[in-house]
């Protein structure tokens, strides 16, 4: 007879204690498939327990399958697929944690937005409103392209800030760019050849590769992506972030994006995604009208994100639809759920539409301005300064340094890394790195303080 | 010459006012391609500004690609590609809103949570500390598989919840569980067929139609998916709900749960997508052991969400990994940061390690097990009591009407809906609606109202 010890200390009742003793058991092939389980008045008494104790964990186990009940025969073990005794348990794999970025005292090269400069206050305090003024509401799916309050407020911003006159149906709220890109590629098809900026952000092109659409590398001039590159690889879309490239720092013209404009309209298909990522830091003069707001036959997709101007661990971007694409989307993909919660969604809309964004931006804006007059001054006066010149643009929160020196960029760059500071050439953000200019650095100074930046070049002046 | 009337009224300087009379002519064609520009001088003695104005508005023009100044001959309007100027504008295309659901006054299939119930008072308290503790380190991006503190507290409550035993570094995190599959699809590779349980919810078939990868629908018996089933159709990975399958209520019995891991056993690369999504609300007894936790090969991917256990609209769910497949998402998809805000991380963590989501959960428990009761009770005492049977397997948030009628399911589906209730056959959950058991309803009860079943109930026994 089948014997276990059930504790009255255990904090489980009897009856479960037994169901695990078994399960155990049956599991270990210790009691064989097709067994036999003692009848539930002998196997109680041999226990010492109620026979509704035996009842209650037989029950269980037929619920679970472990168990069959036979009329009149009795209780029997199931015939489990034998695998959990036939298969060696796999050797415990180790997991890798994601390779460990190197880690530098100094990045020049990070683009983190400095963390004290986040509204705090403002946002918790707007979140605490919007919870008590929505309460259940918020509990109510949003529609899947974000709740209107935030498209209403989006398409404000957009209409003055931007000039952009913009149906708030054509904007889908979603977690990043990253995800919105997976969107993308949903809605216009998989088939498309997509066409990126070389030079350009690497993420960008892995997101298409991981997503098996193929994507091809458009060979850019000094007024950004080409239309020839593009008839070249036989791109279909075009991605470009025409208001400031990274990592050139090109501003696309308005001719050259007439010449795109028009070569999406030559052919039914053709798209071009702009993605405006730090318009809102042009530091000096109005920005340059975006593609989207002088596109007339609907040919734009426009993405932008609140991670540089408010913070990118928010986790909320949006993209602008041309009409007949924002019907496909509500036709074919209205079954996804919006991915960012609707206490953020509402939270930003206020954060919108009350005209803190606003003052954050300007607020941003000047103290980018300021921080960038200082980082000059800084190169101005550093004992590097007869060796370097700085290339800019007077917009985004990067520029480029050329540096005169004997050494490679590689060699240069590992040298600098010797000394715990990340100073990356121009050519990692290449395809073709030999179409890379030399000797020239990317600095990217939104979270960069100027007394780094001073020690970085008195480093920097020992090793060119 | 050109004339312009500029304004001192105008909040724009000068030289703005005059960059966007120009720019909108050239754009007009007004201004000829090619056409010469009156000198600085002369410009300026015209419209009567100074000539630092004129200069500084030609400067913008040039920057912005309209203008192009030849050295001794002046400025000229470039040629523009002639495309804004041919081509008529695109009609207005019209933006057909999702096409509305239409509204019942009482929906016995919907399945919202409870608004009143979201314990918003703890969560934004949790909130406030997590800012005000935390500060500038919510804005440091998120390890791509979520911050360390929500996953260990995860991997603890399903520890205590769930008897799983999984290393945090198993558990990425991401805006829903829409979103998760999306990242599956990249991961296991979109040359995979997968095989859903067929009746089952629709949108996981549409997320990977949309997605372009093959699935197929997999027929079911009373312990659920068949391996029989799976080989049918030849599908690798096996996409299914066993704790508690919607809309049949099956459980799957622990023996299918071994036949399917032999299945997934037998050949390198198939897998089996477990999501547990309401296993919390198993109304009595303990859950039966997860097929993650019985998996010693490694070919169990589980999925789960807190939309059924918190709130849908703050959009976190999860999913652990196997060893080796946590190994392939860092070495080739840790570019995707998570899309779950920090803020919201590091709340729910505490949320959870502080004990308030087990709580919460039992009082979510307790509640819909008084409800449950209520609206059997509410059945029983019902006119249509003698024609109806409720079938249930005392898990989840739904169970099924069986009723007694002449009338076909849809002309009682829709009799129904004249009377603004929604009331579903299961054969719409079926891919193929003639294997349907005939006459069966879904009821979801979460937010259902006592009050309102019983006049549901007494308006269908005026029709059946």
């Amino acid at each position: 007879m089948l014997t276990y010890t059930l504790s009255p200390d255990d904090p489980r009742p009897l009856y479960e204690q037994l169901v695990s003793c078994l399960r155990n058991d049956i599991l270990s092939g210790r009691l064989a498939p097709g067994s036999r389980l003692p009848s539930k008045r002998s196997f109680a008494e041999n226990l010492g327990v109620s026979s509704i104790t035996v009842e209650s964990a037989y029950g269980r186990l037929m619920d679970e399958g472990f168990v069959l009940s036979e009329p009149k025969r009795g209780y029997f073990v199931t015939q489990l697929v034998p695998m959990t005794r036939t298969c060696a348990p796999a050797p415990e794999a180790e997991i890798l944690f994601p390779p460990e970025q190197e880690r530098f005292s100094l990045d020049l090269s990070g683009n983190q937005t400095p963390a004290e400069r986040f509204p705090f206050s403002v946002w918790t305090h707007l979140l605490r409103e919007t919870v008590s003024d929505k309460g259940p509401e918020l509990l109510v799916p949003s529609p899947c392209g974000g709740v209107p309050e935030l498209r209403k407020a989006i398409a404000w911003h957009l209409s003055s800030f931007r000039g952009m006159q913009v149906d708030p149906k054509q904007i889908i709220v979603g977690a990043g760019t990253e995800y919105l890109y997976g969107l993308l590629i949903q809605l216009l098809g998989r088939e498309r050849v997509f066409g990126l900026e070389d030079p350009g952000y690497r993420k960008i092109s892995q997101i298409y590769a991981s997503n098996g659409v193929a994507c091809r590398w458009v060979s850019m001039d000094e007024s950004g992506l080409t239309v020839s590159g593009l008839q070249e690889v036989g791109a279909d879309i075009a991605h470009i972030s025409p208001t400031h490239h990274f990592p050139t720092g090109i501003t696309m013209p308005i001719s050259r994006r007439y010449e795109l404009l028009s070569w999406a309209d030559e052919i039914p298909g053709r798209f071009i995604i702009e993605d405006d990522y730090d318009s809102e830091f042009r530091l000096t003069g109005r920005p340059i009208p975006s593609l989207q707001s002088i596109d007339e036959r609907g040919r734009v997709i426009y993405i932008n994100t609140f991670s540089k101007s408010l913070a990118s661990t928010i986790r909320i971007s949006y993209m602008v639809l041309p009409p007949d694409l924002a019907n496909d989307y509500y036709r074919n993909m209205s079954f996804y759920s919006c991915t960012v919660s609707t206490f953020d969604q509402y939270t930003l809309a206020r954060f919108i539409s009350d005209g803190y964004f606003e003052k954050h931006v300007n607020r941003m804006r000047l103290f980018y301005a300021r921080l960038r007059r200082q980082l000059l001054r800084v190169i101005a006066l550093s004992p590097v300064a007869g060796q370097v010149e700085v290339l800019e643009r007077d917009s985004g929160l990067h520029f480029l340094l050329q540096i005169r020196t004997q050494r490679s960029d590689p060699e240069l760059r590992s040298l600098m890394a010797e000394q715990g500071i990340n100073l990356l050439p121009l050519a990692v953000y290449y395809q073709h790195p030999e179409n890379a200019p030399e000797h020239t650095f990317i600095l990217n100074y939104s979270s960069l303080e100027p007394s780094g930046l001073e020690q970085a070049l008195q480093i920097l002046a020992t090793l060119i």
